[in-house]
């Protein structure tokens, strides 16, 4: 059987990875992103080179958007030149980028009108998760949609999960996300205390990291910390939109998360001090006692 | 070598754990529990059951305090019956117990007055860690102080760390404990709204589980929550307790504990449910939606 013509819209950090290792399987793959210089590379691996989502999705069977927000996500489905506007009916579409659980469901709905399925299909896992095929994807949609898309998925993740109907991948993500954001955060304010009650960082440090508290996003910071590099597996920014997104629609199911508040002070904090496009972990370096 | 004499005082769910492990070890070992009935079974086991912490600390060159908090730990060293009136000069006066830096170092001058040397060493790990001799020791105090627990703890802990001077040992604790108690929050808070969502709780459990953010403390909430157990390792009140230490301790250093003061209401209202005495993992239990 011939592998199904795939698109990937978006070729960031994440999109990046997941076209290569699609190029690598042997999917026919079309590409896009918003500024073209950076899809030229995946050009030279195979990919055809999409001048807009609409082009790359009338060229796929299977369409992947992999973004930074409801925004970037928006501009790239709707409108003339928008990725819904290319999609052939029968098409299988999908979202792997972590967005509001509204935008994720009128995206299924024009979907539908369209006669497309829809998924939404976000990850866990970084950067080099994505580069290796080894990312943990949490499936909204459809029974026979999610079956469609298992093949393709399967290549790009070590775990496909069907949560339930569209917008449970999405929402189970930003619950994962708000809880590694508070985690996140608090450990960037006990860094903060370590550092400015006198302590010794390294012996404190050693307490830390053969705790319980040692999640492996702490693991992440700890090593971050010590090597001093904060190249972005996942950019800060993104980590505060969404905690921001979690906070919203947790608040739409009656659940103030109280927890998750301060987090996004925290990390809005670190955004103001020009940390938004480094890793994550960079919240340590945004917390310091008056 | 003959071993020292030491005394446990307090034999709650770490302090009986820690004096099993002690009289198994061999150490002529001195008791006292405010409830007498606790200490029987230690008797029966070889142990000398003080009437009062004087006593204890009378026959002991070693003395260890192991109690819930700051309150329980003045009430034992303190006093006409309390264990610095007992403490032989030249004795070593440890606790393990967690609490406020301030008052460990008042403890500390205490011990100074009646030439004994004062370490705060504290622990982590919970009940099993204590039976079993794995708890791991962070010690405040003076190198030499340090040198004289050293076997003692060594036979209690799989890792027994000089922090520093008098309090680093206890402020080291807070910090660990607040992270604990804030990603345990949170984690209430996630489960809340898998819950709340009409998400299928049981699929969303394996994606957290499986996600970076998935550390040794969230997995023991996860299998408490999987077997619906909450016998107390680590009391819930206790937590809240440390939380609450943590921001003052904070404060005093100028670096207020944004993500821990909603943790601390979080843990609060869950002690209002009553649901103090059963394991932290409980406060899973305390968060609903409206």
């Amino acid at each position: 059987m011939s592998k199904p013509r795939v698109a990937i819209l978006g070729l960031g950090i994440m999109g990046g990875g997941m076209a290569t290792r699609l190029l690598s399987a042997g999917f026919p793959l079309s590409v896009y992103n918003r500024s073209r210089e950076r899809a030229a590379k995946f050009a030279d691996a195979g990919a055809f080179v999409a001048a807009s989502p609409r082009e790359a999705a009338a060229r796929s069977e299977i369409v992947i958007g992999m973004v930074a927000d409801d925004n970037a996500s928006r501009s790239m489905w709707q409108g003339v030149e928008g990725a819904l506007a290319g999609a052939q009916p029968g098409s299988l579409l999908l979202e792997s980028s972590t967005l509001s659980v509204g935008w994720v469901r009128e995206l299924a709905a024009a979907a539908g009108q369209k006669q497309c399925e829809f998924l939404d299909a976000p990850v866990t896992g970084t950067k080099p998760h994505a580069a290796a095929g080894e990312l943990f994807f949490m499936v909204g949609g459809s029974a026979a949609g999610f079956a469609r898309a298992r093949d393709v998925l399967s290549v790009l993740g070590r775990e496909v999960l069907h949560l339930g109907p569209n917008g449970s991948g999405a929402l189970i993500k930003l619950i994962n996300n708000f809880v590694c954001g508070v985690q996140a955060a608090s450990f960037a304010e006990a860094i903060a205390l370590v550092n400015g009650s006198g302590l010794d960082r390294e012996k404190c440090v050693a307490v830390l990291a053969s705790s319980a508290l040692a999640s492996p996003l702490i693991k992440r910071m700890l090593a971050s910390l010590a090597s001093d590099d904060f190249t972005p597996n996942f950019p800060l920014k993104l980590m505060t939109k969404d905690i921001g997104y979690a906070i919203n629609e947790a608040a739409k199911c009656g659940l103030p998360l109280q927890t998750a508040a301060p987090a996004l002070e925290v990390f809005k904090h670190a955004v103001e001090q020009g940390l938004g496009d480094q890793d994550f972990s960079a919240v340590v370096k945004s917390v310091r006692k008056n």
